[in-house]
């Protein structure tokens, strides 16, 4: 049966006393949000004649999705990390701020902490000798071609399974997580190996949101970059690895054309020796360009919660 | 900074990719409901100018949530349990099912599997001395007046403490939860405890929400229940006890007038040894209409996922 009663007066009413609009305490912001947000939602049940056990049942879901930490899985998948970047692209666009590499979305397993190296570092621990060597490589300059010297380049990524140190109890503290400090050059060195893609968890919530939509979980291997530098913008980037069946069909819709790079493969002994490789390995290349800013608000990263409270499987 | 970038056809675009409108597979009421509620928050978003920051701290929220498994509580704090209601009102109107006892909201604490009675039973176990004494009784009849035999008549409510036996793990099993056929007269009579009203948990996430609106997480005191019987319609109702502080100020929004019941102090002994008691006791009346309805559907309560996996503190 179809009712429509939103525009109602009862609503109406209804809904001001739930936004504590009248409410003298509380946050005047959070309440017009929170009116906004919930009109929206008895709107869409109105319209969409929404069952009460098609609503409760989204409840299960909504608790289900916390008890596995995954709010921070699902909101790529459901494009907002993206939709976010696609914000702060128009902002710095209004702002001037163009010509440097292009962010794309963070994902929710950075951890803070990672260790610190001048120019040159090893990110793996040696524990698979089965997974195929990388050399990752790539200077920083601004957006005039000259290098940064001592920008920060934070590195994680996912080992030869996909998964991520900390979220995968069986890998080392930090393993396959570094921060460089660009050389004279504007340089960083990293000795790792190459990351896999992976799944969503298969069954969990929000792999079953996705598969009402038709849609998978899967991303493409992938490395995550945080790069930074005083005068300079705070870059939160990733870096596709071309030839992945899911390069370009990434369910947390980071990728960006400029960011998909080709590994190469080396298999010069002398080229291998030079960088500790005992046989052929994959060289990546990501050089970085970084806009200027006096904003000091842009020169960090933001305060997203981060690492353990928002965990999730890798 | 404010840009507003809803109404791009590159946001427009996405939005279709991410609701999956053109895979092959999924539910297609899933994918009509996901693009709407996904355009809803993106345009939101975008009127609020949503920073990084709110967007990444709200998903902890979620998170936190759904850890308690306390989104069936913020449900009807927000008022979405009432609105169903208002909606199912709509609906029986629409109908022509009018003249019985109005429905109210369920909350999250009922357990099916309750010990059944023929017209008579005792709720409380006795742990606590202490407790009123309540002796709640009616009677269920149809729009007409006519009793209703062997109608089934679920109660639960919480003890002198605002604690509800299953999520309070200190009550024995089925404590304050009982079912009752109602006798020859239409009658259903229970020995019980007059309950107290409870507060969501102070600094959980839905009492953080709240205070955001200025508001408060109180209930005042009430008994639940579902009535049934073959041929009417089933009901999902509360009373209210009269007096509590919270009567008229629920933050779950369930009160409704004609719900609304002042219990009787009874001194005389002969009575209270009628009933079985040693002293004074409060008797609760409330007498159900059941409207009357072919519609199998209509007849049993909604299939809402419930008991353990919606669990919440009382």
């Amino acid at each position: 049966m179809t009712v429509n009663i939103f525009d109602t007066p009862d609503v109406q009413d209804f809904l001001t006393a739930v936004a504590g609009l009248e409410q003298a305490g509380g946050s005047e912001r959070a309440k017009r949000i929170l009116h906004r947000l919930v009109s929206d939602l008895y709107r869409l049940i109105d319209d969409f004649d929404v069952t009460p056990e098609e609503f409760w049942s989204s409840v299960s879901v909504l608790n289900e999705l916390g008890q596995q930490t995954q709010f921070g899985l699902l909101a790529p998948g459901l494009g907002f990390d993206h939709y976010l970047d696609m914000r702060m692209d128009a902002e710095d666009e209004a702002r001037g701020l163009t010509g440097g590499t292009p962010r794309t979305i963070e994902g929710p397993l950075y951890v803070a902490g990672a260790p610190e190296a001048e120019g040159v570092t090893r990110m793996d621990d040696g524990s698979d000798p089965e997974a195929e060597a990388m050399w990752l490589t790539g200077r920083v300059r601004d957006t005039d071609g000259q290098p940064i010297v001592g920008a920060k380049v934070e590195i994680w990524h996912a080992d030869a399974k996909g998964n991520y140190s900390f979220f995968d109890p069986t890998q080392s503290d930090y393993h396959l997580r570094r921060t460089i400090l660009t050389d004279a050059e504007g340089r960083y060195r990293a000795r790792s190996i190459i990351p896999s893609g992976y799944g969503v968890p298969d069954g969990s919530p929000t792999d079953r949101v996705l598969k009402l939509l038709g849609r998978h979980g899967q991303r493409p291997a992938h490395i995550h970059f945080f790069v930074s530098a005083p005068g300079h913008q705070h870059l939160t980037t990733q870096i596709n690895l071309a030839g992945d069946p899911y390069t370009y069909d990434d369910f947390a819709f980071a990728t960006r054309e400029e960011l998909v790079v080709a590994g190469t493969r080396i298999e010069d002994a002398v080229e291998a020796d030079k960088r500790g490789f005992d046989g052929a390995f994959t060289e990546v290349v990501f050089d970085v360009a970084l806009t200027r800013t006096d904003a000091h608000a842009l020169q960090s990263r933001h305060a997203r919660p981060r690492a353990l409270q928002d965990a999730t499987a890798g």
